[in-house]
Parts: C-alpha cells; structure tokens; sequence
C-alpha cells in the first residue's frame, strides 16, 4: 500500500549549482524530483502496463483532461471511482488543464474571456471549458495535482497577441485558485502557469502576479513549442530567478533528455513528454549511447541487445536484431517493447540526474552525459 | 531450464469416450494434450509478451513459414541462432508449411509439380516454394515439429480440382519426408497432412497412403475455410479412424472454443488459431459464461471485470469499463489486454479439457460448458 497523506509538499533536499533535488509529497506517495512525468493521455501509458510504468522507477504519471473529459467522461471516471482506480495507478496523478490540447487537437473553438468553446476531435460534440470547470473536472478526475486552465498560443506570434493570452491566463489562474478552494479534496494542489511567450518581461509579470498568488507550484507553460532549445533554456533563464526556491516548478512538455539535463541544470523539478513512448512506436530507442534507430538496416542481424546494463528487460533481453523485424513488421510487440525501453531509460536518466545532484557534481554529470548521447 | 530430449515421441495416457489425453516429447519440452497452439505469426503472440503466453499455460506455440521466409528470411534466422533464440520462446514450436498463406496471402502464384511459385505480398520479390524448400525453411528455423507443403485449396471446388490437390500433396509428402530424414535435427519431427474437402472418400485415401508413409503425426488441413461446424466435424469423423491412435492428430487453424470441445471429443489432440488473438484486438472476449463485445455501451460503466475467477490478471484485474474505454479509444492497451484474456481462456478451456478426460467425464463436461459458452 502506498503511503497516504492529506497535505502536499515540497521539501528541497540539496542542490548542485542550480539543479535541485527534493520530493514532493502528495496524497497518493511521494514524488523524488527532478521527476519525469510519463504520460498516460487517455488513461494509459501508450503500450505499456502501468506495472511496468512502476518498476521502470516512474513515480507520477500525467493524464490529459481534455481527453478523459470527452472519453469516457469526468463524471463516468468519477463514478467508476475516479481516475486512480479507473486507471489502476495507485501513485500520484498530475492532469493537465485541457487548454493545451484544445489549441493543437480541437479545429473548431472560440476564445472569450469566460473560457474556450470547441468541439471534440471525436465526435463533433460541443463543450465548453472554464477555468471553474477545468477545476471541476480535475477534481472528479481526483488528480493530487492539477494545472489552472491557462491559454496556450502558437509561436511565433505578435507581442501584442502573447501579451494578451498571458494575462487572460492571470484572470484565469485568479478563477482557478478560487474554484479549486472550494472544491478539492484534502492535500489535493492546483498549479499556476508562468506564460508570456519568449518575452523575457511578459514572462517576469506572468512569474511575480503567479508568486503573488500563493500556488503550491509553478507551472513554466508554452515552451518547447517549436522555439529551439536554445531560446527555451534562455526563457527558462529569465523565468526561474522569479519563482521561489521553496516550491517546485514544472516545465510543460519537455522534452528530450538533452532538454531535460539542461533544464535540470537551471533548476526544474518536473518534466512530462510524449516522446519516449511515441519514439519507441516510431522504432527510435533512447539510450546512453544516443538515439538508435531499429528501422535501420545495420540492425537487422546485429544479436546484442541495446543496453546490457539496462534494468528494462526490453533494453537488456531482446536482440536489435529481433527488434528491427518488429517494427519493420508493424507489431505490436515492437512498440511495446521501445515504450518501455524508453520509458525506462527516462526514469534511469532522472535517478542518475538525482544521485548526481546529492553527490553535487551535477555539471561534471552532466557535461560527461551530453558528450555522450547527443 | 527445460528439459532437452532428442528423441519425438507421442503418449496416450487416457481416455474419455473418443477423448484422448496424452504427453507430446520434443527437442524443447513437453506438451499437454489436447493442446491449443498460440499463434506467433511472425515470430510473435500479437500484442503478447511470451512470458504471458507460458504463464497462460501454453506449452508449443506455432509460427508461419510464409511469413517468416519473407521477413526476416529463414537463412537470417539461423544466423540468428533459430527461431527459439530470436523470438525468445525456450518451448517447443510447430511451423506450418507456408502453403496455406502463399494461398490466402500472395496475390500472384504459379502451382506445378514442382512446387508453388509466388510474390511476396510485402514487397513483390520473387520465391519458390517446394516440399524440399519448405522442409529447409523450417530446418533453419529449427522447428520442434514441421508441416509437409500442402495444396489447400478454397472450398467449395469441383471433385476433380479437390481429388488432383489432394494426390499432388500426397506425393509432396513422400517429398518432403526423404527431404526431412536427410536434413532435420535428432527428435524434430514432420507431419503429414490429410486432405480432400468435404469428401469422405477422399480423406480415407488421403489419410490411408499416409498413413502408409508412417508420419510421427498427422494434421488435417483443408477445414475451418467456411464448410461451417456441422460439416467439419462430421469429415473429422471420417478421417480420424483412419489415423493410428498410437501418433498425434492436429486439425490445422481450428477455431472456436465449441470447435475445440467437439473436436477433442472427436479424437483431435492439437490447434491452432489467430482467433483469440484476433478477436481480442477487436474487442471480443471469451470468456465461460460465452463471448463478450467489449465495444458494446452495456459495458461503459460495469466496475466488474471480465472473470474474477480468472487466473489471467486481465481478466480478473481490469474493469470491463476501463477494457470498454481503451477498446473505444484505439489504445494498444486494449488489443494488449483483451489478446491475453483470449489467450488465457484458450489454455483454462484446454486445461479443462484434461482435466475431464483425466476423471473420464468429458462429455458431461462438454455438455455443461457448451451449454454456458455457446
């Protein structure tokens, strides 16, 4: 049984330089940051069982409101129990706001003040999502953390435009805070999201008007966006001086494991990222030698495995050889196995980023890791 | 580690009417009969990990020739150390011949005497199948049992066509027999296959020269293409006295759970089907109390799972609800779940079968099950 607590936290173990190493605790376990999120978009981890999702050492999963809300449903998820049993994951669950997907999946939608109007990607079928309803809807989830709607925009865009959308995601963090107290359950937490584009000031006023709100966490949305690494870590640069060192902050969406070593190194705590499962479905292995690609010929009679070292029996057990005529074949088993290879390599990545930080040596860590898999 | 013997062998232990119960010896272990074969086209259980496959309580899964010669090519998986060493199944494996599929699967073919010319239904290349071909293809991949090339033939035919395909398969058996003894490893073993249709006359004869070359086993091929179960079972009935009760009946790509009750009440000792498979990546379970369509709303809000009784953890673990939403949904965990469930029942249903001829009571068990699964 996992341990049960009705309050949530955040405790900074050590630091080296700026990378942090703490644990975050929630209603459902403890989290040890810095912590990769993988992601289970409609209530599961693409081809992976969530048993495997556990060993693979991931201690929170991420689950999509927008999804879960038009299927099955918020309210059928909360009669069957809520999201935890739905889902058979009995650890910590972070749900995103719905707003993101709502911009990338939904083709009809109309923006107001009140919140966004579309139609489901499914069926066609009309909703409407509110900062209160997003907050409703997370709570019928029973998410131990949820994000305030906030209004993601796509780059490159006016200033005028970023300007605008980040303060309406102000407005509505203010909705959010206000809905979330009145309807959450014990040790439950509602983030706040830091937008503002890659505007260094507009960021600096999205941070501080966030800080003076008073969330249990810090969302850094609207990055990883199709800006490039470089001006990403420059906008995360600018943000993170603002938020306070005393509660965690969680980069959206990012990224690959060079995204997340280097933000790790200025002082993020949370990752979720679609790519070590959509990768492993594509063929595309992470390991500590760098990307391999099973597609590739030269694998197709090569009989050693991809990591020997590896605590995944995927990584450890199965010929590349045997893995490049799955994926080359279309099978199942083929996406199956470079999930959780992947997934797993995440996880090694984060626990490697965590003993580096409590031995404070994170940039030598770090430097030797980046030479070797980028 | 299994056990390894190089010696073939076949052992009635009991009977219950017609019923057989008995051990199958191979190079790679012991097989329980009656016995369902998992089918592993490719060199793998779609959406299944072998280790679920043993735990399921399969003893010998099959793999497809016709498959496996196209991709990765059967010389490559030798070089790969066997079909065992690559797909990672330490058990006994039955191939089939490759004769079915260039029927069902290739487009473009070219029967003769010698053999069956083709185009790959992947890339168009160019092959030729013989009995002696098809006899080196699974000595490469180190089948414990092999199949003689065949002609099927689609039902219905003219008798002429059913009788020629009928001879032609009889003398690509004494083919395939001297290509066998010059070629395969201590204790693999080939098996001929009865055919002739519907025709009772035909199957005599066919079953009868057979018989006469004096096979480890006997397979009746040609069934289960649409003559529906009646008709199926009643040339089973006239083909079986026909075999030496001392060797082991397999009845190819055979089928439903009624299916395999009649038949092992029949005198049949082996299967194989993709329909658990199959039908669980469209969302059909089996189950004792009969068939359910998960896709089916009646579903979308039942907590209880498929089987509590089950010792398949997706039958009895999972909420035909969450099955409900994943199948809806298109999620890999949806075809994972429901093929392992089918898979699953499949060996309880043969398990069971043993069970009742051990105690002499299967036909009363027959007629019980019957009455809840049909």
């Amino acid at each position: 049984m996992q341990e049960r607590v009705a309050s949530f936290g955040f405790e900074l173990k050590s630091q080296s330089g700026a990378a942090r190493l703490g644990l975050l605790t929630t209603p459902h376990g403890v989290v040890r940051t810095p912590a990769f999120m993988p992601v289970g978009t409609v209530g599961t981890v693409k081809a992976l069982y969530f048993d495997q999702v556990k060993a693979a050492g991931a201690d929170i999963v991420l689950a999509n409101t927008y999804h879960l809300m038009l299927r099955p449903g918020a309210e059928r998820v909360a009669r069957l129990g809520g999201l935890h049993t739905f889902m058979r994951w009995d650890g910590p669950i972070l749900t995103d706001s719905g707003g993101f997907q709502v911009m990338s999946l939904s083709k009809i939608r109309e923006m107001s003040e009140e919140g966004v109007r579309f139609r489901s990607h499914i069926d066609g079928s009309r909703h409407m999502l509110t900062p209160e309803r997003a907050v409703d809807i997370q709570c019928l989830l029973g998410s131990d953390i949820q994000m305030q709607l906030d209004q993601c925009i796509e780059l490159p865009a006016e200033p005028r435009e970023v300007e605008r959308a980040m303060e309406l995601s102000l407005r509505w963090a203010e909705r959010a805070k206000r809905a979330f107290e009145t309807r959450a359950a014990p040790g439950q937490a509602l983030f706040g999201i830091v937008q503002g584009g890659t505007d260094a000031e507009l960021r600096r006023r999205s941070a501080d008007a966030l800080v003076g709100m008073d969330f249990p966490g810090y969302a850094v949305g609207g990055l990883a966006v199709g800006e490039g690494q470089e001006l990403m870590l420059r906008t995360l640069e600018g943000v993170l001086p603002h938020l306070p060192t005393t509660k965690p902050r969680y980069l959206m969406g990012v990224g690959t494991p060079s995204d997340l070593i280097k933000s790790v190194q200025r002082g993020v705590d949370m990752f979720d990222c679609v790519l070590p499962t959509r990768n492993g479905r594509h063929g595309l292995a992470f390991t500590w030698n760098g990307k391999v690609n099973l597609r590739n010929a030269i694998h197709a009679e090569d009989p050693s495995p991809l990591d020997p070292q590896s605590s995944c029996p995927a990584a450890r057990d199965y010929s590349r050889a045997y893995l490049h005529h799955l994926i080359r074949s279309g099978e199942f088993l083929g996406a199956m196995l470079l999930s959780w290879v992947n997934t797993a390599f995440y996880q090694e990545l984060m626990a490697a980023m965590r003993a580096a930080i409590a031995e404070d040596r994170f940039d030598a860590w770090a430097e030797e890791t980046l030479s070797k898999i980028e």
